[in-house]
């Protein structure tokens, strides 16, 4: 059966996952969590490339007709490569979350990320090429992604940690954020309510699952089955299967340990 | 010039150096942050005890007398493997850091540390063999380290956190804590005022310099140069050297990038 192949460094891409599945019912979803490695951020772009390169090829391998690379840092150093490498569609979250903020955005977009996303700046390169006037705000924002995975998702704590690292792009009137990593849309509720409830939180996914429909229907190629998830690790399926029910708010079946190298 | 080689996947390690070098002024040492493959929690113990293995190797062909391994998870599975291949002597952070904690307590020692370590059981083990009456009592941590990292040493979040991870083990009247991770000595001050002043806190590193100090005067090989550091990483020696600042508060100059595979 052709399915949607979708890969990430480790746990965070399962909220992308979580929504296309939500959105694309009918279709049947792999997904790789590279857990062996990650994460890729730290990673010089050279072996990203290779590693993403890596999990393309065992997804392809298994049976897809599209690609979603579901991680910030694989989208920024090897979207180019893998499009130029794969015969099917490839689509990053990059260019897909800039494309959900810049519609609606009355000037002031905010974008949110682990350290090595915002030090790439790849967010605000690619809002500045759909509309080179919006003003942009960058603020890294690391405990984020400790706190999602203690499943600390609406936690005074949280709460606390987002006053910390959010209250100057309120006070500058930030009107539209992009949630600039996998894992903060599980925060949604606690940056939304430090951010106050006029202001937009956007992530990738939805701009993603457009693009994936549109393309599916284009080429005749939606599915109508019952639909369904398989997984591959490439390291400790029982601390993924912990951390990825949490995230997907639903039990974990079916995980296969894989060697990808 | 014959040195005191130190390891660790990343950045903990430097808290073992810091005190290292507070004990042995000394000494030369050589510090090792295999920032390409950080972390090591969540490798196999395979993988772990051959990343050790060329970590090592690489500070035995610099120069070294003496080889501390500064890392839970290596210290956890690859020490014997390191004793048997190496001449030099060899010291791990796990027996050290329950050698501190026996004699002091009054009979209830708490471990806290990273999922990984606490789930290994190491300390727990290493304890019960010194002393099989002592109770101990385990807590996993998770959010010290990116904490640690953030720079938070005493932010009043970093005191929540510690209040939520460490108000059992103080309820339940530890009296001896190890800090079994090498981020957690920057906490100290907001760990001690959470779990009470009649609480000792204990590490690693003293227990480590003393060994250190009693071989190399047996051995007639204690230096008396003015000491020193140099460190390599594997990869981002400018993301080190930010946290690695904050980490030893002192600037860190030499940082040499190495390729270790």
């Amino acid at each position: 059966m052709e399915g949607i192949g979708v890969f990430d460094s480790g746990v965070g891409g399962l909220t992308v996952l979580k929504a296309l599945r939500k959105a694309l019912p009918g279709e049947f979803f792999y997904y790789l969590g590279d857990t062996a490695r990650v994460p890729y951020g730290t990673k010089s772009g050279e072996t990203v490339v290779k590693y993403a390169m890596q999990n393309a090829k065992f997804l392809v391998s298994v049976g897809i007709k599209y690609l979603v690379v579901a991680c910030n840092t694989a989208s920024s150093y090897a979207l180019d490569v893998l499009r130029k490498e794969l015969s099917i569609p490839v689509i990053g979250v990059i260019r897909p979350g800039a494309e959900e903020a810049v519609p609606v955005t009355r000037g002031k977009i905010g974008v949110i990320g682990t350290r090595s996303t915002i030090l790439s700046g790849s967010y605000l390169r690619e809002i500045k090429k759909i509309r080179p006037d919006v003003e942009v705000f960058q603020k890294a924002t690391p405990l984020f992604v400790p706190l999602a995975e203690e499943g600390m998702f609406y936690h005074p704590i949280t709460l606390s940690v987002a006053e910390m690292y959010l209250a100057e792009m309120r006070d500058r009137k930030v009107d539209t954020l992009i949630l600039g990593c996998t894992h903060y849309p599980l925060l949604k509720k606690a940056i939304s309510e430090v951010m106050g409830s006029d202001v937009r939180l956007v992530d990738s996914a939805e701009s993603i699952a457009r693009h994936i429909k549109e393309y599916l229907k284009i080429t005749n190629n939606l599915s109508n089955s019952s639909g369904g998830v398989k997984y591959f690790v490439t390291d400790s399926p029982e601390s993924f299967k912990r951390v990825g029910e949490m995230f997907m708010g639903e039990e974990i079946e079916d995980i296969e340990l894989i060697d990808i190298r």
